[in-house]
């Protein structure tokens, strides 16, 4: 299959959703509605819904009719990035190539665009899906699940741990742990979404939570790798030279031949989770092998 | 009745329904829920949760099976005035008489707070309730009807349109609006879903919301009153004087006088709003008075 053209193809699909769902700048509130759309519209590859998507098809279901319930991992995605970028956490000015949020809009507006995006994604959760059998106690469950991925044991205390250690020496435990509530547990959700919607028997939903679980882990560790590489392009150093990095990742422990290793075992776990799924499921066997192969 | 004995019974309830459902400080995110838990038993008056089971009795419902789903008004509470405080917003050294969150744990883990107990609000309100007839789909119209209240278009929205008009002259009606959003959205919501949790019919659905409206309309005049009259105190200065004042309040546009009788208005309109209910509603009947006569 090309997974490029699908990659696009559901991207645009996504897109065009959020367009349609996201509330548009007008009236009293239309300065706080821009400072939500800047960052949701800035570009972003969709990777999260689409995993939703796909599932959906993994399980030989029609994904259309939960569009806008999949935008809402978008809206949680774009806030955490938000939240991320301001100068009392990783203070960036640039995001995507563009200046931050709170660099356009300033730090208040910044924070409680982030804070709207994340109410706005349980409002999309939660708004009735007419004519297509999915069950309000379904839904219901869709919702718990992703606030616990996202909350103080998920996301956000993830970056609080992130926050908390930087400039500390922290064991490959705690860089593991830290890994799993801040990037792994909204894509695990994002996944688990998917099966839910699909209605995936316990089997399916165990296999999947696994793929999930494991994409989520390559994701960060090839992120890890990725600005790694990168700092080194940048600074005309050799690849690896931990010693310079002020932060723990995978290649500060294992070196980046051994990181490599690690993100291609787990890419490798996630498409062996899918045994027992038909080629529907071959765009979820394609976006692990993407994520291990991906240049940004 | 007794108002302060029912308020003191229903804030101990709550107070200890918080205390059984919210996190305890253990393990590699302690950190965080101690800067969660520092703000959530700061002291508070408890008035949303308790206003969403007073309007449970006043339809002769059992509000206990809800103490959970209550406690999420409290979080979301909680987490507006972390946030609000932060000095890129209202910039807030002391909130109830102690050292505001990011005093004490910082500005990054002071928004992190924030962020999960909101998040945690939504895993409150969307655990499944045992045992106690209430339908998937109503506590979904729930977590809808309280995101919409809280989001970019309620509560968020109204800040951002409060910090947005500081220091700039606003209109009456941007003044009421922004009141509506910041402060009146989440009370009302409160009441909805006691409401809903009480299986309101239409009629009762109508009149409690028109009194959540009222009420919270009323909250937010007596609250510019009391600013003005706790600023003349500290000031020395006569009460009243408007051109002291760099933000546009209720006193500002009408003087204290005709403020004193508009929140009158607003508490006797939700009360009449209540006629046809029993004396299962006097609780609410006399929190609305109380609104009116409360000092702090």
């Amino acid at each position: 299959m090309d997974l490029k053209a699908y990659l696009e193809k559901k991207r645009v699909q996504v897109e065009e959703a959020l367009e349609v769902f996201m509330l548009q700048p007008e009236g009293l509130l239309a300065h706080h509605i821009d400072a939500m759309r800047y960052s949701l519209f800035a570009g972003g590859k969709r990777i999260r819904p689409i995993l939703c998507l796909a599932v959906c098809e993994a399980l030989h279901t029609d994904p259309e009719p939960y569009l806008r319930l999949a935008c809402g991992f978008e809206c949680i995605h774009t806030y955490s990035l938000i939240h991320d970028d301001l100068p009392a956490m990783d203070n960036d000015d640039l995001r995507r190539g563009k200046p931050t949020n709170h660099k356009v809009f300033g730090e208040a507006e910044a924070i409680l665009a982030g804070d709207s995006l994340l109410t706005y994604a349980f409002e999309l959760l939660s708004e009735p899906i007419v004519g297509n059998g999915l069950q309000p106690d379904d839904q219901l469950e869709i919702i718990s699940l992703v606030a616990r991925a996202i909350g103080p044991l998920g996301m956000v205390g993830g970056q609080s741990l992130d926050m908390k250690s930087e400039g500390h020496k922290i064991s490959f435990e705690t860089l593991r742990y830290l890994h799993s509530c801040k990037t792994g547990a909204l894509i695990t959700a994002a996944v688990q979404t998917g099966a839910i919607l699909g209605k995936a028997d316990d089997e399916q939903f165990a296999a999947l939570t696994t793929y999930g679980k494991k994409i989520g882990l390559a994701f960060q560790i090839v992120d890890d790798l990725l600005n790694v590489e990168g700092s080194a392009e940048q600074l005309g150093k050799a690849v690896g030279s931990d010693e310079k990095l002020d932060k723990a990742t995978y290649p500060s422990f294992f070196g980046v031949e051994r990181t490599r290793e690690m993100a291609k075992d787990a890419v490798d776990g996630a498409i062996s989770s899918l045994i027992n799924f038909d080629t529907q499921a071959d765009p979820l066997r394609e976006l692990a092998r993407y994520i291990y192969y991906r240049k940004k």
